[in-house]
């Protein structure tokens, strides 16, 4: 069994994690830490894991952490990266689902995320975990950083694409993606208020969302692996995110100008092909419409592909749980790479529908 | 293995017990009848499915049912008994999720559900579904008629004081129920289009509604059966069922009177003896107040008592997921008690939430 | 022109008073005052009245407001005991629809909201702004304490019995009410995120709500002005609130035993002759079911009344836009009360649907 | 007064031309037909009407049409091009809210709406009833064709840039729109329901979508009204649109790539000029976010336009009310300037917020 540590375990992706970890056949939990509810019985504050989980919320002084196989990080962003050091030197392997080791720059992520960066020498060592592309690494990793709910979407979107070469004019990538509400977290804020969000829709943060980076970062190095090194700086994408009012989801729609010497290419085989052994990546057959309900509750990506009329575009439908595959989901599948253990362990849940 | 048929795999019910038997550990699916959907891949219609279900939809005329050991009827009500007869001459066991074997009297059954009954016959050996009431007579049951979704948890909720007897006024009783939209089932009607049903909330039915006869001979075969049948043709019940802007869930709200001798009675003890070997039902800590997504997608029911200030009353929440414990999960509770096995098999999901 | 003063206008009921007011014909808005959003144009904050509202928020402590007829406390409670002697002692008018001056008791009111009342002296003056109660009080108040918006949904549906008398058992009240979200507040605050409230439905506060004394003492007044005082304070109430995942209304249920003696009286005729001459409330024919929607964003009160089959009790179903007639509507009826307009005017809108 | 008909008072689009001619000061609705619901008072259908329409429906074929100033068409497609010519012949102004007069080539309508058209000649006098385009021509209207919810906004959108010309490729334009289910329509079908299309998100109708070729033709009739004619007929738009989990609301996401020599274009200020004179077109400062909740049951389409960081990309946010700009309220409109009215006469609802 696995000894699980979870830091941060009163947001959504901390009970998404408690929610998937506590039936997975090789996972024991260890503890779970929380400054604001120490000594609160986990199923108090989420009725739902009554039955499930035992445990009480640990206070992170003096959880016993050290003694864990891995430690997971469903905190705000800033927190992984003061503790990972420690957590490492005692042989400990780290997975944070906040942003503290995903951008390989710490200049950038100074630049987006407004505060120092106090882990820079382990930022070459982290690995990105999105297993579809870096399966290998994340089996040999002690760190990972594990990808935003917006970027997995749309890397796994433009994937096949980008590592074939020469398909699209990657200079000119948009990416139009759609959130449920639970992808700002459990934080009492205004903006997601039931009676502010519900019955609504809007884009935001058009000018530069934290995602941004990501997702370039991300595709350049797809581009780059593929052996476009050379053309892979000049991938451009935009990115413009919006709030849906609904709770779980993200739909991506992702536009790709296709080449004129590529416009017969089959793009549907391309996917299908690509994405046939993965275990969480579903292509659905040309002329389908994902609904982020379709993956509701599971670790499940869906993916359509269209060529509409009069168009020299292709368009990317993708769909996730921004809490399972966009977050807590991805993070037990990276774990279960990193022991070995069957990939799909603890992440077999059949969607929710209705 | 147990060998499952469900005729009627197009609805909420049918598609709800996909779900749960894909992955039960002692289930093959052995075939889903759809008229409507015949030949049609079962995932097509429910991409939910895809890589879990492999059946297309038969025709229900060609359909191999009686090499079945059960068969589900997941049907509008009327189908199932019509079939019934000849499956259980087959030696298949049938379980309806429909209201055909729920009401004992057919002349109650055609004064609500307006429609002759065609196998009366039967009424008497079919066994009502509530196993936290029957659970010895659904172990022995060929066929059973499986609680609807309101006589479920008004039911389990009025349970322990009604066994007890002597504790409230059992001739005024209330249930003022609220249920999300699919409890409507998947049928294309003006009244549960999103447009209509989102953002609004009203009563429905007051003047009689289907499940009201079902929850009166309930309560009072409870009533009977605790030596109280004196006084149980006495029990009455107001039923006021509402429609709530959400997909799945009933929360029940239960008003008894408590008698004057029985003021000081500790009800909160009561339930939690009654209920304590039960695996399903969880009753909270004194002064909580259940929400249904606590249950969500679980077969969960969440039981909570008060007293409130200045108030002869009793009030008891009840939660349960409408689609699983008042629908698909008690049937495949009644079908794990028929054959046996672990009563929890297939049932172990930890609730979805948020 | 009336010149209107509102205080704190940053909540839900105080952007309902600004959409209420800018086109009421009668009507000048002299300030809008918020602490936290002093300077800031209002449309800034809510576009949704850009080009309807050109005012920026005042800081309260330099708003003009003894330059208004009447000032409006859109602010929660505690504020408006501070500041309405002095206005009043202007010459202002002083309309709270917060908690201040509802409850006549400063005792119950500093047990339900735990903080002293600092204002006792005006409690007496203080005019409950019940239109369909109180209107002759209304027009000659200096000052009005605004109901609840549950209370204002209970008390109306009870009226017709209560004033009545001699109908009902009114030591058994129950009033099973069910709200949206924004009766909570825009309030930074987790229980009401959409990732927590939407799809979802529960009781809360069932051991005591601020509302509860309220509706005891409003029911309490209109037994006892209709010359049942003897009886008047055995009147009990049972009151259960619930919140519901939409935006906008209050649905409440309502249950009176009704007396052998009157088992067979006209309560529909009751309420239609009593509510005939009401401008704002609407019986709805016998029968009926109201939803939520058919009052949105309008100030009307719908009702219908039931006898359920085979029970002793009268169902009385009411709903009503929680931000119009349960707040801000109301507090406009009651200016155009006091200042002698026509009692409908700004209040004309024709309920928003779907 | 302008005496006013109504064919087809069922649908949304109906009884939203209800709600706003109820209270237009110029407008005495004369009769409002459904052959489905002929003789039913209208209130009784839609109580949110109650008080403000005393007419029931009247059967199609006996209706007075011709004793009507204007008739509106508020049914399906198919139904206005078999009455129009009647109706003008007796002196009648039409305005059809449905495709028959949309499209100016009948084979494309019959190409995407599969039916023949029946009244070819009347397509070069109906006029596209988009105001802000076409103002005069509708000035002097007897025939309109409504635009469609869609095309409306991404017209609107797209306006200034198009009218001015050489700032943007105009053969690569794309138009990411997502659309509240009441754009749907008030029917009866499955993937509508509230527990189908709530708590998920999709995009639909990727491989060609009716309002395609109406956006298409509108997008070149502006271009080549501005100068551009030679040019426009090379204008290329992809169109994607979404059903998002709201009752209403459009928000269109609309992408134009600035030529090299316009990268430095003002076009904030291209937009707020162009603009400042529609009553109904708010352009929002730089770097604003509409929502669509902002313009909630009223008549104003909300712009912001964005320029993307490291992109050549102009993207433009476009939200309006289906049910008002996107149909009812358009219609209302375009019959203000028919007959001489003030153009916001009826229509100066603020919108609802929350």
């Amino acid at each position: 069994m696995v000894r699980v540590g979870i830091v941060g375990g009163t947001g959504y992706t901390g009970v998404e994690l408690l929610r998937l970890l506590a039936q997975h056949p090789h996972v024991e939990i260890s503890t779970i830490t929380s400054r604001s509810e120490a000594e609160l019985p986990v199923a108090q504050l989420f009725p739902s894991l009554r039955g499930y989980i035992d445990l009480k919320f640990s206070d992170p002084e003096s959880a016993p952490l050290s003694a864990c196989d891995v430690v997971f990080f469903a905190t705000p962003h800033g927190v992984a990266m003061e503790q990972a050091r420690v957590l490492l030197d005692a042989g400990v392997k780290v997975i944070d689902l906040a942003a503290d080791f995903r951008l390989k720059d710490p200049a950038e992520f100074e630049r987006w995320y407004k505060t120092p960066h106090t882990c820079k020498d382990l930022l070459s060592e982290a690995v990105y975990g999105l297993p579809e592309v870096n399966r290998e690494a994340i089996r040999a990793a002690r760190l990972i950083g594990l990808p935003g709910c917006y970027p997995t979407s749309v890397q796994l979107g433009l994937l096949p694409v980008l590592e074939h070469g020469g398909l699209v004019d990657t200079t000119s990538l948009i990416a139009d993606c759609k959130s449920g509400v639970s992808g700002a977290g459990r934080k009492a804020e205004l903006g997601i208020l039931l009676s502010e969000a519900s019955d609504s829709f809007k884009a935001y943060s058009v000018p530069g969302h934290r995602h941004w980076p990501e997702i370039t970062q991300g595709l350049r190095a797809i581009a780059a692996s593929a052996g476009k090194a050379q053309g892979a700086n000049d991938l451009r994408i935009t990115f413009v995110p919006h709030l849906t009012p609904m709770i779980r989801g993200i739909h991506s729609t992702l536009y790709a100008r296709v080449l004129s010497h590529a416009q017969g290419f089959d793009f549907q085989r391309l996917f299908e092909e690509r994405f046939a052994p993965e275990p969480f990546v579903d292509v659905l057959p040309a002329g389908s419409h994902p609904e982020t309900r379709s993956v509701r509750a599971s670790n499940f990506v869906r993916i359509a592909i269209h060529r509409p009329p009069e168009s020299d575009l292709l368009v990317i439908l993708v769909v996730e749980d921004n809490l399972v595959k966009g977050a807590s989901g991805q993070a037990v599948q990276c774990m279960n790479i990193m022991y070995g253990l069957p990939e799909t362990a603890g992440l077999t849940h059949v969607p929710v529908m209705p």
